[in-house]
């Protein structure tokens, strides 16, 4: 946390801000190497003047997958319309954090906001157009860090992937859900469930397989690691075929879900985090049963989605409020254990959606 | 053609019938001569007494790549809703016939129609349900013929394909479609045509590709056997990307293709002729596009769009009457002939549609 102290000259009081530093552009696997802390002064909290901007002091960060991508001299992902990171400079991704000072008419110091953060106990950010206020009470019972999940970026992610990509699922339709109990993957399952779907979905270890069937209320899941077989695993599962399949992990899983999809299923995908450092993606054979099953599978990001943000929190908030969801967060406290949490993505360590908690 | 000779009762005429027989299940491509000739004696070219079907002598018959599928014991493509072919029996398909004797109150003898028969000189149809009577005079100058084609099965799926199962193309959008020369790809060029797109063709020799061009009106196309990289062939002609690609041929050409779609095009998939006979289809790499560039792609048949026929034909007659539209086609003479057409499609032998002229 940031510590203040008075400078010599009386004027000024400097504070310390720890940041996470990109290195260098990666290839591959990002390793928690290719980030570190470092530890930097600044003179005040105050902007600028002038500044149109705020100040932001962050509270949670978010670890998403894509951030991975930005680690790469030239993101593959056109469509998610963001730059590189600079080696040499903060990451940054999506937080929450209390405006300390703003040059902005639509926030004020003290306003609680989700957006687009710097991975920083301070950050200036100079265009607050990607921060959303967060109208939140001190005796609001939902946490904070929610605006970094299901009630940020992935909760809309879910809502949009399953109501608005593709058909909404109908009730008694077979759904499948892959890597399950991640940010989204727990909340589409639940979201499936109460349209009264049959709900299966799979993941990485048996911890989580139980957290689906235990507590998010999944008919069924299995541990993909532990199935030799996928296809087999899958007919097991959905002996009739699957209708509707979230995708959010690619390459093998896709395959074997192509050869048991039903005749005019759906296929939303969401994610293919199995596939996104590999050098080759892993070869797909089961393309032709997108002609022979009359299939629809349709790629989507939640920047097309943001419009729905009010109806979907006016949705998602009553039910948080009453216990009708359940969501589990796997929370890392301090910023200097950032670049580790977000590493472990991309071999399933976090235990439902993974955050970074930089202060209180 | 059948030849008719008074037998020694002289209370029956026997008739010839000439048949093509299905010698038995096939893997991999079909060859000539896994069908063979056989002529068959019929009494008369009457129905049995009793019987609610209709007796056809067949006009034309369609080659249609699909018939493949009903080669193998395990017809690959459920979909289709088609059984396999009985090794030892008729082979059957699409085709245009006069109805001889019918048994069926919406037929009559001297009704011309198009649909499911057998590829015989004479076909016994037990439940017509899928024949169309078409309404065509003496003095009409629209080709019988094209009920295998530009009018029939071919002709809705172009247009279902185009305007029905994904957004139909807009105003200057650019549109790729692979084996553009044939039945379908002609066609669905120029309706694209028609909506003022810019529209680019791949067929398989040099001839076919100067029919794109000069005859069919579309802007562009390219021979993609002389491509070595199909990639590059592509960025050439859409260096700002696809907004709608017209898939009949899949595997490395759909994989090219997936790296070159714009941000939110459309794939629709007709066929993927490549891949029907390969022991194992070619691997895909490119799945991950449909993520990053938020791409859908939608398998189709026409079975599902036959509700829109009338609307079909009565939109594309009075092209077809005023020379708005060029169709091609490639037919032989003599049912006889019709295993080697048939399997020629797999090759890419024919130049436009293939059919088989058994009678006038």
């Amino acid at each position: 946390m940031g510590e203040k102290s008075s400078n010599n000259c009386g004027a000024e009081e400097v504070v310390e801000n720890k940041q996470v530093i990109f290195r260098d552009y990666v290839t591959g696997y990002p390793k928690e190497s290719d980030m570190y802390i470092k530890t930097s002064n600044i003179n005040n909290l105050k902007l600028p003047r002038g500044s149109n901007g705020v100040l932001l002091k962050n509270l949670y960060l978010s670890c998403d997958p894509t951030m991975q991508f930005r680690m790469r001299k030239i993101p593959h992902s056109p469509s998610h319309q963001s730059e590189s990171y600079v080696p040499g400079s903060v990451i940054n991704g999506f937080g929450v954090g209390e405006v300390l000072d703003s040059g902005n008419p639509k926030l004020k110091a003290g306003d609680l906001v989700w957006g687009t953060t710097t991975w920083e106990e301070y950050s200036l950010i100079q265009n607050p157009e990607s921060l959303f206020k967060i109208e939140h009470t001190d005796d609001d019972d939902v946490p904070l860090s929610y605006y970094t999940g299901i009630l940020g970026m992935p909760g809309i992610t879910a809502y949009a992937g399953l109501y608005e990509v593709n058909d909404p699922p109908k009730k008694g339709e077979c759904v499948f859900i892959s890597a399950a109990s991640g940010a989204v993957g727990q909340l589409v399952g639940q979201f499936a469930k109460s349209m009264d779907c049959y709900v299966v979905g799979s993941a990485g270890t048996q911890e989580k397989v139980d957290l689906l069937k235990n507590k998010l209320g999944f008919d069924d899941a299995f541990n993909y690691k532990e199935e030799p077989d996928l296809d087999a695993a899958l007919k097991r599962y959905f002996p009739d075929g699957i209708d509707l399949y979230f995708e959010q992990v690619g390459g093998k899983m896709l395959d074997a879900v192509l050869m048991n999809m039903k005749v005019h299923g759906r296929i939303t995908v969401c994610g293919m985090i199995s596939q996104y450092n590999l050098s080759q993606p892993q070869p797909l054979n089961n393309l032709m049963q997108i002609l022979f099953k009359r299939l629809t599978i349709k790629g989507f990001t939640h920047r097309d989605y943001h419009h729905l943000y009010p109806k979907f929190l006016a949705t998602i908030l009553p039910y948080i409020r009453q216990n009708k969801i359940e969501y589990v967060e796997d929370i890392v406290v301090g910023l200097e254990n950032g670049p580790k949490a977000l590493v472990g993505l991309f071999s399933g360590l976090n235990f439902g959606k993974q955050l970074v908690r930089v202060s209180h």
